[in-house]
């Protein structure tokens, strides 16, 4: 049952309860960074949560059209979709395609689209290669990227998402990372910054004098 | 292997790779909120991980002696240890000393001491039984408060944790949150905030002018 059981005091004192709604998160919803949420496909009972999020944007991993409803809740809420159509279970198994996981990333890592959300339909195998594919660029050692993928994939965890995330290229990452013109840097309290081309360019070294 | 592939690009361009340490961080770890983590027992090979967390404080929630190591850590980075020593596996079963996770919940929910980390050993059960009265405070429906549980402690889950979250007393951390003079708002990006008793008291009635 989705309530929090109401008390007399609440009847007395309103300021207690806060006047809030219930919230209902999406299926497999976490946190995966300042401004980084994951889930699987949200459905109209979530919206008052997702609300709470105050998105910018979300990544949505599947190659199916957005459901109408969810299209109405980012109009409504100024949310841009960035859709990138990778298949899900097929038989026999498709590869998870590295280039359209880069293009995600390039989105993911853009902190100008947060706050922000992936997810695609449980939030498991796309989302969980998507998210391990961030944690290398965030320098966390490969076991704990693995960790991670198993822990919200559960029971349905795939070897091929792991070897994927293995595999993956950190170099493209940080071409990727260059192509857009800044460095991530950071987790958590120790806030990302933007670190512009102009940065780079190298102060002159003293010349040397002529004794 | 805890390792990330280093490249021969690496050595040409050592800003690639921006001088940062592989990171490992703690068994189990993940981000409840802004500024709250919840994990297993770190290990020294995580401290550089929780280095970059900048933590405020750590909530441990066993009875054993906090390890020497990382007690060292903490001093060496100003970090604050509450401890509140909740018994792990027994038989038979210990139930879950309510009246002390509400003291920990006192601690957890006061911004003073975010950043903060969460752990017990493993990061399942006792941890798991306080974030999962955090939601509670913040208003999530059980069926996630629970999924959320669930996912974090994997095949471990226990019924009798499921059944202490779902009946631990609402009111009972409101009165909490009263009796630390300020009220807990919002989630992510809709900061949470302090409402201070000042904020109660109610402005004069303009008195009625005798005509």
């Amino acid at each position: 049952m989705c309530l929090i059981m109401d008390s007399e005091d609440d009847h007395h004192n309103n300021n207690n309860n806060d006047g809030t709604d219930v919230l209902s998160p999406p299926f497999n919803f976490s946190m995966v960074e300042d401004g980084i949420y994951r889930s699987g496909l949200p459905r109209p009972d979530n919206f008052t949560f997702l609300d709470t999020l105050n998105l910018r944007s979300i990544i949505y991993l599947c190659p199916e059209p957005y459901p109408e409803e969810n299209l109405k809740f980012l109009e409504a809420n100024n949310i841009k979709l960035f859709q990138f159509g990778i298949e899900g279970k097929t038989d026999p198994p498709t590869p998870m395609p590295k280039d359209t996981v880069l293009d995600a990333l390039k989105v993911l890592v853009d902190v100008r689209n947060h706050p922000i959300l992936i997810h695609c339909k449980r939030g498991k195998h796309r989302t969980g290669c998507l998210v391990g594919c961030l944690r290398k660029v965030q320098s966390w050692c490969l076991s704990s990227v693995l960790e991670e993928y198993q822990k919200n994939a559960g029971l349905k965890w795939r070897q091929r998402d792991l070897n994927f995330i293995e595999a993956f290229d950190i170099v493209s990452l940080r071409k990727c990372l260059l192509s857009i013109m800044y460095r991530y840097h950071g987790y958590g309290f120790k806030r990302r910054r933007l670190a512009y081309e102009e940065e780079k360019v190298q102060t002159p070294k003293p010349q040397a004098t002529k004794v």
